[in-house]
């Protein structure tokens, strides 16, 4: 059996899992956490992972792979309530994708309640800590 | 092993499932799907289900198992646009809720976008179809 | 020639006509009305009439009613302008729905000038008093 | 008996149905289904017909007749949503003036969601294609 | 003397008193506390309670004993902020109605500073927990 | 010496002065106060008078007198709050122009608050009755 | 028993009572009825009174008394909806204080609906005409 | 004949007219022009003049002359714009207001465009600079 | 080969270009201009050109051109902003409309930023002063 | 004669032209259009083609060649509804700017109808596919 | 050399420093920091200090001072946001004004996010504690 | 003694200081100003400097140094008032983060008034020129 492709793609802070508000966001690292997905997950799928602090690189990341992958978890960070251009390349693009947040988000301070993603998403996922990313594949399998 | 005790709320209209603008959320009934989740999540859940079309008795239904049950997954179809009440229910009780949502509620009208219940919710999963619920019940696991 | 079934839907407080504020309402009870309605259209409508103040209780009965009868008069009451429940419960049923209003809405508080049933309905007829009802029927022949 | 006179008065575009946009307005012209009305209320009603793209004429129109006829139906087109100046006049006559619309304005632009007329008008006939007409002029007898 | 009759109307999770988020709203029951009301205001005031979680239940009441009661103490919960069709109930009734509040709203949540109710009641009387009610009595004496 | 040339400029429904509403604009026709107004300033000023229901026509005005006349009084009724042709043209003219209005608009709908001429004109001079077009003059003076 | 102290602080106008709007505010002067309120809790409370137009010297006897007194009754009048400052000396200041009004804020103009000094203030107590100043000292009791 | 007693009250900042911005309100004082003021209406009118930069001591002098004096100009500066309590203050006295402005507030800041006072005034002059004042003294002869 | 057939359909107020603002709008006529225009086109294109202040009549003026002409470029001057009526004639109508601006309406008030005819038209061409005509006709060939 | 040059610098998504949404952006790849467009200009202007995903990438371009070139056109895609930084470097630079929109962005989502670029750039062009080009290139001849 | 004159003038409220919500302003009174501030800069700068409770005051203080004084720190306290008077009194000086606030003004209320002042002053100083008077003054050496 | 390491972070559009709008910005470079406040703090900091026109570089920056250095002073330019995620990495380190702007912000265009960076800053300092970072240095020792 071929498994599938999938992209998780982190953005703004995402790198600075583990140490900033850890109150909010938790202690583990994503590099940490992605070997357990792999562990979950390699059977059925074949991750890739890719973190940029960059609007621009994680357009062109979505183009890069948008119309091969089987699909994409996607935490925007910050840039989820303000970047209409990373909405249209979601919706540019032929891939799924899903959009997963590890706070939640709704909790929390007001501006953080609008995302230009979701409506151009095919699902969201939001407020489970790290396991946010584990639902998120598994709606894949 | 213990299984935890979970209860499936479905609101207003959610009776409808299957018979309901179909091209919206697809033909089969909730309770069709219910066998599939008991199959696949038997071993570990315990698995009850209430639908109502009234606030008040979902509230009620809230207010019963909110203290002894394990989690409850969360579809309040209309009433999470507009019920206050609804939303205090959920602060509550002590039992985690989880927010589910059949169709993507973002691409639809503009007052599907707020939600009263996500900020009270541990969790929101959103435009999975029918699969929102069992995303829902892997998060319990 | 077979009559057309029609459900007149009245919401919270309409119980109360001819008592509730009688300067907005007039003197007279929808029973009585009723019994006026009835002379009036029964040889093209067999009608029927349901009053509730509660919103399950409606949706449960349009939905009872919503995929054999030939149409509805619906006077929501207060929930015309807060109950999104309601106006999913109008989208999922296939009989025609008419928005009925006794007063002039658009006249009273700004509150009562938006109306979340509008967009579902086939038309509305707002401020004729009594006679709203009767212009409603009148739609159906 | 005495029939009573009405003045059915048309605004801006409504001179091209049958023509403009029919998936909305429908292929009859005003003129053609003036007849069936003069056949149908004829014994108990007398109309009138004005129609004009001026906001100022329609005004001034409104003014002529609204001491002694004894009703208006007004469709004022896209005048509805932004003319302060026709809702004074409205205001300022004496005669009862029913507004009508062929479409559902509250299925279309959100702007055509306000009307500067209803609160100054006895009532308001929404949706029903040209048979809106029919019905005001029901309203009358 | 004859005493004066005064319901005493809780709304939606009102049941949930000293259970619910204690460390807002305080560890005693309703029912303990009016024991003491009882105690307090027996020789003046008949009192009766109800308490539902449903906007139904709860306007069917005020119509039950609105034309009859010489006072209502009405603490909507949830539903102050969002129920058009209660506030109605309110101004349909002839018995005056008394608007209290345990908590004060006004240092909570921003969608909890609007009410429906208190342009409709006599009084609003808000925050000072339990004795909340204690006040709204002793306005009746 | 050479009287100065002054337009009374008047928009929509104010020919019915005398007749509309007397309870906020008063029982004289504008004819009437016309002559007493001509009677008090005859010597210094020649006054022209203009009404229209027309925006278009009194646009044209306007453009007619405004760069010989030596003032304008305008009334524009209901253009005020909604026709920034209007105010387009008070600015594209180099005769001063002074907005008037009869009644208190502030006191009134609170779409009346706000007008597109106020900013392009001279200066205002609101809620007088019919003497707000003496004080008008007045300031000509 | 030592008698707690009390200081009742009036805003701006309200040194007018018995005088302005009676339709409002009733025909009572606040020292007539400061001496009922002696009466009745003299044994309990000590009162003063203080009125002033000046928010300034409302903040600076908020200053002088709240750090010392019991409890401290405010009705700021048309202080309430615009100072931020005043709201700040109640947050200052360390003696309890409760707001009062005297009419229904709610049914007024909507500007009346919003008060700086809610969120600040322990409780509040609306619309009891002068009995409102009764219950909050009610309260202290 | 007895000359009607007018106050001409002033507001915060009035007091520096003729140094302050002169380029919106020139370059003449107060005083010097209520010379020209006094010279004009001496036959018909008294005038006292009074300024202030304190809200309460504005308020203070509306009570003290409201009830006896023919008549009040007001210009009350920037509390125009934020002043609920002067405005109440406008409404509880029986003597008639005037609000005059030197410079046209409408084509200045957004902020200036809305006043409390001008719907508890009778009427409204603004924008004829010093003569602003004249025109209000003209409305009471 | 046959020329097309173009309207240059001019609103209110343009008829004064070259006297009007020329900071602005500078200090040619519009007829000059045709003249510079029906040159550069003339093998092309065949153009018509009509003004006019009344919304009424342009209405009417793109009624009558609108089935047969190939292409119209409408600057509604100020009623670009307020005429949904003139928007509806456009959507009526089979002739694709360009809308043109000479100045840059967004770097004006911004009231002139919302335009109710750009979604009807074709396209939008703003600022480039008496050359959006010459744009605009270029765009048809 | 010496040929002007022109940079045109496209944003986030426009390097999938071609790709992308064709039933919005058409099938053409710009570089294929750039062909057609150095052919067509060839003898008067000299084309510079840049494209970046990047807000910084292309802030960098517009100060690098700001202030030698004779004309920009931008199409700044999603940026151009978020990007002040955008808008600020347009007004910083002295090569005058072009904004061009293939598709008629007011036809889509609202939040596509402000651009803060408009008020900075000399003019725009929207909605004529990649003709939006071919007119701004020509508005530089 | 001489020394610059500069004015401290403090509003609402900070009378209170050290004693009013410590954990938001500090335990140091404003009179023992000010003795800090002139041993620091009493060779470049001579301090006088001004608090008032009263707006009114706070105006005339800046009159006073506003035309000889070399510069002054303000700090309006809650009038910061709710006062256009002082805004204008800031204008009306010509002495430079610095605005200065204790805390950090934008991360508390958002109703403090607003400052009438700030487009006055020359620049604002925001949240370094009692140092933001120290930042304040060297700004003037 | 240990100097204290600080990065002045600039953002998009500042490296062209001392070239673009040189009437608000004025006519020196950050680069000779820079040298400047070397030479003035230079025994207490040790000064680096950063300047990017991208929102990705900045937030790298930031994580870069944000967990050793002393302090941050941070001019983000136009990505102060679009920038949650620059916002994140200012919440995300530990370094504190002053925000300096070298205009007056506030007396601009009203989209400048709102900064998402400074609720996340401990302090900022707006609208003394380049005199700003003086002051922000300062801050600091």
């Amino acid at each position: 059996m071929v498994r599938q492709k999938i992209l998780i793609l982190n953005g703004p802070n995402l790198n600075l899992l583990g140490t900033r508000e850890p109150e909010i966001y938790g202690h583990q690292t994503f590099e940490q956490y992605l070997e357990v997905l792999k562990d979950k997950f390699g059977k059925e799928l074949e991750l890739e992972y890719f973190q940029s602090n960059s609007e621009g690189a994680m357009i062109s990341k979505l183009h890069e792979v948008g119309f091969s992958y089987d699909g994409i978890l996607l935490n925007a960070g910050g840039y989820t309530h303000t970047s209409i251009a990373l909405a249209d390349a979601v919706s540019a693009i032929s891939t799924p994708v899903i959009e997963v947040h590890i706070s939640n988000v709704h909790a929390r301070e007001s501006f953080r309640a609008h995302s230009y993603l979701s409506p151009k998403c095919k699902g969201s996922i939001i407020g489970f800590g790290l396991r946010s990313y584990d639902l998120g594949l598994y709606s894949f399998i």
